[in-house]
């Protein structure tokens, strides 16, 4: 447990360096060797990402061989392995707890695991803190992101349609990057509905933190002043998902955030813009640029046998 | 087999329409129940792009087992599948045969078979053009697209560095679409060499039409004189495979080209602009817009439980 001892180590000071963690997340080997390559020093894992690619429903704990597969090839490229592991794929927290040991015995560094359940609700409190704490006393060197999906479940659903997604109407064509900050911007802060989210979700985070958990996520945020007053109430470094339209990681920097995660989005973006350009290819009198060859393409795949 | 004889009959009728048959080539769930979503009705897949995703190599034999579990989830999709199977996984045609009957079995209209082997030569013609008449003795139906890797394979690669890549010079950044037809053209048309590698394309893709094969895919050219002296050499139809920098779809249907696929293009396209995105996302003041939404890449999972 050395090597492994040392990788718990490397991970957990990325989240207390000068700079935020910028976590790039991969649906599959090849995504993951590429941002290897690319130089992230540290990859997590989109649970979306590796349901769809599987043909199978997020969140729904349907993935949980698919994803332990993943994992144990990712861990053969350099980079620190994070895993979405969704609610645990279990509701027996024995199961969880094996899972999580599992994952760092194949050289994991880190966990997220969330309150959401596949129903649409959330996890009792105190149930969700025992698993952390569980899973802590099992594997004390793994970084157990702990996720709490109370903005995304407010309303009863999860996600709802249109969470991680921008304010802006979605033509065809692909996606496109733009100076972050132009636009509309997040939700208004300070009504009493915000207020109550973000009362609950700082509850939620402090029992996790009080439970033993490194770190605290709360996706689904983009209010510059509830992400500010989660930073500052925790002690354990605060996690945010980058969502279009929201602040800019530079800017999730400045409000104190620890690390910053892409969730789905890469996933999304990957697919989306692969499909708009077979569209384009098809029925417009266009041709592609700048790809990598089927050589650098093929390297992906060594990358694994290190 | 009724309802599998009219696929067969709906996918070889779309290589004798007005317009020749766009295939984008899908290497896993999500990007064919994509593809699907966005209108194509047939769709192939690239073995390149399935290795890579599952972190095996390509060409090597190595992935029968995640190239039947796709194709088996990709029939369930409202689309045509034809299945890229290298060169079968096996030396044993008996093997090819069984692997093609239950590809058949399980829905698929169409399987690509390549003469390339994984040590970097060619299949003795004889032995393909067996392997071929074996195929369509046990399954009529299943459009066999017999692919000659004489282009790729001249310089004794499989294929070259550079190989599906275009004549500019690479930077970071995501690839881009520009106006077909700009810049530097293909190969120039004429020289020994190229009639020498020409002649041994079509020698390959007549022996292979004569052994029964439905279609003749010969990728890796882009020299508008040969494509259009096979188009005319071959009754069956010709697939080319769309390269960056070569003739643009349009430009392969004047020529007579039948078919046009994307190879493990779209693949490539989709990991190196995910990347590229987290790249700027990490490192420029940038948000991105006009992504599919969280429900709408779940949708994609869906799909799959018709």
């Amino acid at each position: 447990m050395n090597a492994n001892n040392d990788r718990f180590g490397k991970f957990r000071a990325l989240h207390h360096a000068d700079r935020p963690l910028f976590l790039p997340n991969a649906w599959d080997h090849a995504s993951a060797a590429a941002l290897a390559a690319r130089g992230f020093s540290a990859i997590g894992t989109t649970s979306l990402g590796v349901a769809a690619a599987a043909g199978k429903p997020d969140a729904a704990g349907a993935t949980r061989e698919d994803t332990v597969r993943l994992a144990r090839g990712l861990t053969r490229l350099p980079a620190l392995i994070s895993v979405d592991i969704e609610g645990g794929f279990s509701d027996h927290p024995d199961r969880v707890v094996e899972l999580a040991v599992e994952l760092a015995e194949a050289g994991v560094v880190g966990v997220n695991i969330e309150d959401g359940r596949p129903d649409g609700t959330l996890t009792a409190r105190d149930r969700q803190c025992a698993l952390i704490t569980a899973i802590k006393d099992a594997v004390p060197g793994l970084f157990v992101n702990a996720r709490t999906d109370v903005y995304w479940l407010r309303d009863g659903e999860r996600p709802p349609p249109g969470a991680e997604d921008d304010a802006h109407p979605r033509g065809a064509g692909p996606a496109s990057v733009r100076p972050a900050g132009v636009g509309p911007g997040g939700p208004s802060s300070g009504s009493v509905a915000v207020d109550r989210v973000l009362g609950a979700a700082m509850a939620r985070a402090r029992a996790y933190q009080d439970a033993g958990a490194d770190g605290l996520f709360v996706p689904g945020v983009d209010d510059e002043h509830a992400i500010a007053t989660l930073a500052e109430g925790l002690d354990a470094p605060l996690n945010i998902l980058l969502t279009p339209g929201g602040p800019s990681f530079h800017r999730l920097a400045d409000l104190g955030v620890r690390r910053v995660s892409c969730g789905s989005l890469l996933f999304r973006a990957a697919v989306h813009n692969a499909v708009e350009l077979a569209w384009a290819l098809a029925h417009e009198e266009v041709t592609v640029t700048g790809l990598p060859s089927y050589a650098e393409a093929q390297a992906l795949a060594a990358a694994f046998d290190a």
